[in-house]
């Protein structure tokens, strides 16, 4: 087992390989976390949003825990995502994950009806407390009805097991915010939705993003250059990237991934219906983009 | 066994007792169906929004319709709610709920990422096909990420199953849109954001919502005026019940019937957390409109 | 001049006819305020949006309001549009527009930056005092930055000035609460937004819109019908005139509105650019809906 | 005459003084140029939203641009804003100011109904064929409501005049987007909403915003450091300055920097009703965000 106490660099969310009949295909994952963990990333995120948690029943879910837990056989943190519209659920989850090995837990919450700040504040210490092991929270104006507010994630940062904070907005001036809050209390990842150098710049720990699982050794590279502090060298590298992470944000973010990985070899199948696999037109565009950065 | 070849007037949208660990609550809610069809409801609508569907496991849903279908024992239709966000989620739901015996089905799509128009229009005939009997369909583009533009409502309109509408958002002009359209081949109901009175002139068939679970005598009485053109009279009751609608609208929806229910010696417990049950200052709101119209 | 003390039925919003320099198109306006009042209109709303004024400067405002005052030569009242960002601006130009001969005053708040609910009660009180007649307040939450909430609009239909509300959401319910909060002080309008006739059956005192621009006759028949109780043809002719509604909602409402004018023989000229005139397949919708209730 | 064909650095969009009448106080407004000027700016932007330009009548913002111009007397450039609903009213705007003297154009569309990617594009060619300078487009998805979208940017950046872009969105990710697509034919600026150090780290030339208007010689020393490549240190600066940032996020801008601007003695009256002036919680956010930067 490895330890999720020190999270940082790239961090994969990983797309969820499923056969025609919808069952999780376990094979096709374990090549997966194999191929990334080969490429160097530092962490492996199933069960993100990339990885259609929203998509998939208890049964799946914990089918894909324990695969990539195996997989990744303690080589790299394995943080696994809980998601649940109520607390009860959120703690089965957890505890459910931490039992199969995972090193620590992405948190999120789905509300349907809009949740007040002290209910979020609720949910979001009950998973940390049956966590007993690292925290990321997860926070995305856009995808999720009630979001974390900026005096709530103040609070829930004393919280010792809450760690780390995902942020899948736009707004990358709002982590500058969180980070000027917590005051070293909490790590900040970026999603797709920022330019990585930029969160990289102002403090950032990495980024927990679909997009590295089918450019693993690029993310890896910009990574190190930004440690490095080679800027110029950075933006270089960023600048064609980012083509990437447009393609991600115009098309289905699962069906996008998935094409991408089928066009460098690793069959995921397609997005669970009613969501589409990408047209031809799409997937050209994906194609384009992975031939930019060297990836296909 | 009911059917649902004729859908008119009060549905309430039935909230789910559930006990302190979260188990539904098979008593209350046979007393409460026993009551709403004392006072002359015309069907009921388990796992509604109302219904708290989103926080509700497969078990624990399966367990409403079972003690709904039993307790209506077949006096009036029972039309229950399928929310999934796959397909093959909402096909097995609808199959179930079926086999354990709803007259018909609520259907709901439940999307995390964006669907396209043909990606919707794919679930609801799958459920429709899988239903072997009426359907109703929900849109809402409030709580909903895709919601059923008119185009995918027409089209939806000429499934021979797909017979019935009904409209979440306060758009009731949207309603007419529907029903110009749709030409007699989908029937529609309001919701709690909706003027009844408005929706019953226009044509509409009746209404499926929360509020009717707390006023369904005065439901009841509100339907028979409107059916008898009695529009003056339809006016005063309407103008009185609709400060009911308006709480509902304020406030969590499942935590104010929760909290409407309790008042009136129905206790269901309260909304699962994190949702918060209501406070003293938004009960006394829903007492208020309780006594308004005598149903308190 | 006319009185504004007892406003009711079909109010056009009228088009602002423009020539090729933009200027107002004087004679076009005194044919099409001739027109309406032949056709039996209770009154007349230049400068409301359909009127494009916030694509007209002051010089060409009082030019339209000059205009209809005259040509209107007190037969029906005229309420004339007053839109500002500052309340300063908001009461010179109430005050021009009523030493010009304005019966009553249209007032809208054009915010930049949000503004508070004390800022929005101190503007429109500004309009009302500086009117010495009746205003009608207008609000809109899809097109303004900062709308009138409900304690707002109940403590202005505290001022003995504030008589009406125009409200342009789509949201009926909402007319009804507005309503019961201000028991009789303000009688309410409804826009191209709201059904007619629903808003009729619910209280209201009838409809200040664009499209009865077009449709005169058809829409004080259906004023009269509602009046008369009748809901039945109430509902026969609603149901055909709401084509027109759907097609303004559709389309840049006061392009739709000068291609029907045009298509009736009454030029106006095309909306200010950047706005686009409507192509040929959006005009051919605009005169299906025309043909369809006879006014073509 | 200074030029606006090598915009980069700190160009403050200005606060509009006004004295208790409404009128634009010019001893007030050279004073403020002449200090931000003496503090190192690299350009004045006067009429900007920080400029209340959408409070102020043509006569006042003539007399605006005309101090400025005046004031600034060619020692950095003036880049005045054009902020328009129809495209005639911009040429003459851009026509008036370059004949008054400013250097450049910062173009704004302020649009009523949505316009079609074909108007939008219209209106800015407009400007830009009139100005016969270099013209900075802006996009501000929050408060425009028809925005520039990356295909019209694109083919617009082809436009010889067109030169620069600021961003008002919070999204920085966008800017990288603009600068894939627009290879070098455009120049962007950062808005106050966007972490100026970030901008500039992907390559932006500077920033355009309110807060600099208090801030000037930080602003300065921040610029000067990213241009040196001192991360290090222009983080260390940017945490402390963001704090200023998010205080006008939070606030009415105008009159967030009017009271800054009070705080340092330059009275410049308050943002034009209905507009409120801070309260004085709000005033001692301000007071300790330039405290901290050692702006007060």
């Amino acid at each position: 087992m490895a330890s999720a106490d020190n999270l940082h660099g790239v961090i994969p969310y990983l797309a969820t390989p499923v056969d025609a009949a919808g069952e999780v295909d376990r094979a096709a994952l374990r090549r997966l976390t194999e191929h990334l963990i080969e490429q160097g990333v530092h962490g492996l995120a199933p069960l993100g949003s990339t990885g259609e948690f929203a998509y998939l029943d208890h049964r799946r879910r914990e089918a894909v825990v324990e695969t990539v837990v195996e997989a990744a056989a303690g080589r790299v943190p394995v943080i696994a995502g809980v998601a649940a519209t109520t607390t009860a659920d959120a703690i089965a989850q957890t505890k459910r994950w931490r039992e199969i090995g995972a090193d620590g837990i992405l948190a999120i919450l789905e509300a349907y009806f809009p949740i007040r700040d002290d209910g979020v504040e609720s949910y979001f210490t009950a998973v940390a407390d049956a966590a007993e092991a690292p925290v990321t929270i997860y926070t995305n104006p856009n995808f999720q009805r009630s979001d974390l507010s900026l005096p709530v994630i103040e609070r829930l940062s004393r919280h010792p097991n809450i760690r780390y904070l995902k942020d899948a907005s736009t707004n990358t001036g709002r982590l500058l915010s969180v980070l000027n809050r917590t005051e070293g209390r909490l790590g900040v990842f970026a999603a797709s939705s920022h330019i990585t150098a930029a969160v990289m710049l102002i403090g950032g720990l990495g980024w927990m993003a679909g997009p590295s699982c089918v450019a693993p050794r690029q993310s890896v590279r910009l990574y190190e250059l930004c440690k490095a502090g080679a800027w110029d060298e950075v933006m270089t590298l960023q600048r064609d990237l980012w083509a990437l992470n447009e393609a991600f944000a115009r098309f289905n973010l699962a069906a996008a991934i998935k094409a991408g990985l089928r066009l460098q070899g690793f069959d995921c199948g397609d997005p669970l219906p009613p969501q589409a696999a990408l047209g031809d037109a799409e997937i050209a565009v994906v194609r384009a983009a992975l031939e930019k950065i060297g990836a296909l």
